[in-house]
């Protein structure tokens, strides 16, 4: 089961209810954004303003569920193995499948899984995957850049490397410029407003083992922490981890 | 005379009519697009799925004409030195100032202008500056990803170079992602669609001298061949060649 279409028909079939880490290798992962379409050109104005957290790889039109440039024949309601539901900001649920409106934009956002390949390759440790838990994900101190209705802080995912290995990926990952790029910060975690690395917003601590140090890359749950802060009337969501699986190559 | 907001000054007051290829060495320059804010999300969308030739800079919010992002205190109704206004995809004036209304959206798009410097200080020619005149455009028979509304044909600019010039300029811009990247063709023209270099549709034609082939760039001036095609209620755009300049870095 190594192909986007075959993680997504597994998906579908309710037989993978987990993190996408690792999936279908080679290929790009998105996070998944849904809004009424009053709020969709704010949205994307937000995206373009803050191309780090939110790199846009597709946006559908109104009312459709199938990513027609990224992974044509999916269906952006059952093809995700965990969404959510937020209404006025507040998480009111986390089902397995969405129901969909005439009026509904659906946005897709590249994600780091989509360079975890390629540290893998070089050496590089992936803690999240050598333990088998989700990605530790954080909502920062770090303001986004403001569009139209849209404000609210950067979340950023963590991956714990020695600094020489840090070094390295920030080489590899500068060139995934479509999956959030080179890390933002190496070292200190209240440099961006993080208390405790072990108590992660979304996700799973990840073990921190003696010479390594935090590595933080931009992450695509951010428009979801922006969700709590902006408070739109409907936001649907990728669960954190829980990613859509694209056709394109990483 | 030498930075963007010298330079803004100058146009504003009417001192400077021109096109704007080797002004404030050092600064990205930007095509402009306004739309009504009805058609906003559409054009949006549009740039998104066609990055190479409308990349962009900065979206401002509906009714301002101050973009806060890349030009803070300049103001799009008089800093360009020609714009060209489209009713229905018609050119209906060419004047050297706009008015506004509350309902209108601006669009910043990255230029080719901004890498001619890094081509110049590697010993590449820019005809079109050095004969002093316009950069010629050509519309292609190439489609652009439509979206909502919007769909048309790319258009690109050319500069005329040696096969071994145009190698080493496909290195410089390949990092100008903001500003067309590199190259998306060298040689044919007849591979665009193009019948005639001598006669270009935007912009004017330059020399090409014995053992050099033409060099085509994506170009910001893809969205006024798409107005024609799409014949939205108002567009206002730059004249081509005639750019914002903006005080970014290059």
């Amino acid at each position: 089961m190594s192909t986007p279409a075959e993680v997504r028909a597994a998906i579908r079939r309710g037989e993978l209810d987990g993190p996408t880490a690792a999936l279908a290798p080679g290929f790009s992962q998105a996070n998944l954004v849904v809004l009424p379409e009053a709020d969709a050109f704010d949205f994307l104005r937000f995206c373009v303003a803050n191309p780090r957290p939110c790199p846009v790889l597709e946006v559908l039109e109104p009312g459709s569920v199938e990513p027609v440039a990224t992974a044509p024949g999916a269906d952006l309601r059952v093809d995700l193995p965990r969404y959510r539901v937020f209404r006025r900001g507040e998480l009111v649920d986390e089902p397995d499948r969405v129901e969909w409106r005439e009026d509904l934009v659906a946005f897709l956002i590249g994600c780091s899984f989509t360079f975890e390949r390629a540290l893998l390759a070089a050496g590089l440790p992936v803690r999240h995957i050598e333990q088998g838990v989700n990605v530790p994900m954080y909502r920062t101190s770090v303001p986004c850049r403001p569009a139209g209705r849209f404000s609210g802080p950067l979340v950023v995912s963590m991956r714990p490397m020695t600094p020489d290995q840090a070094k390295r990926a920030a080489e590899i990952t500068s060139r995934f410029s479509s999956a959030h790029g080179a890390p933002l910060h190496v070292g200190d975690p209240s440099a961006l407003g993080i208390a405790a690395l072990d108590a992660p917003e979304y996700g799973d601590a990840v073990e921190l083992r003696d010479g390594e140090v935090p590595v933080f890359w931009a992450c695509g749950v951010t428009p979801q922490a922006v969700a709590a802060a902006s408070r739109p009337e409907l936001m649907i969501t990728h669960a954190p981890g829980h990613m859509f699986v694209t056709d394109l190559a990483e």
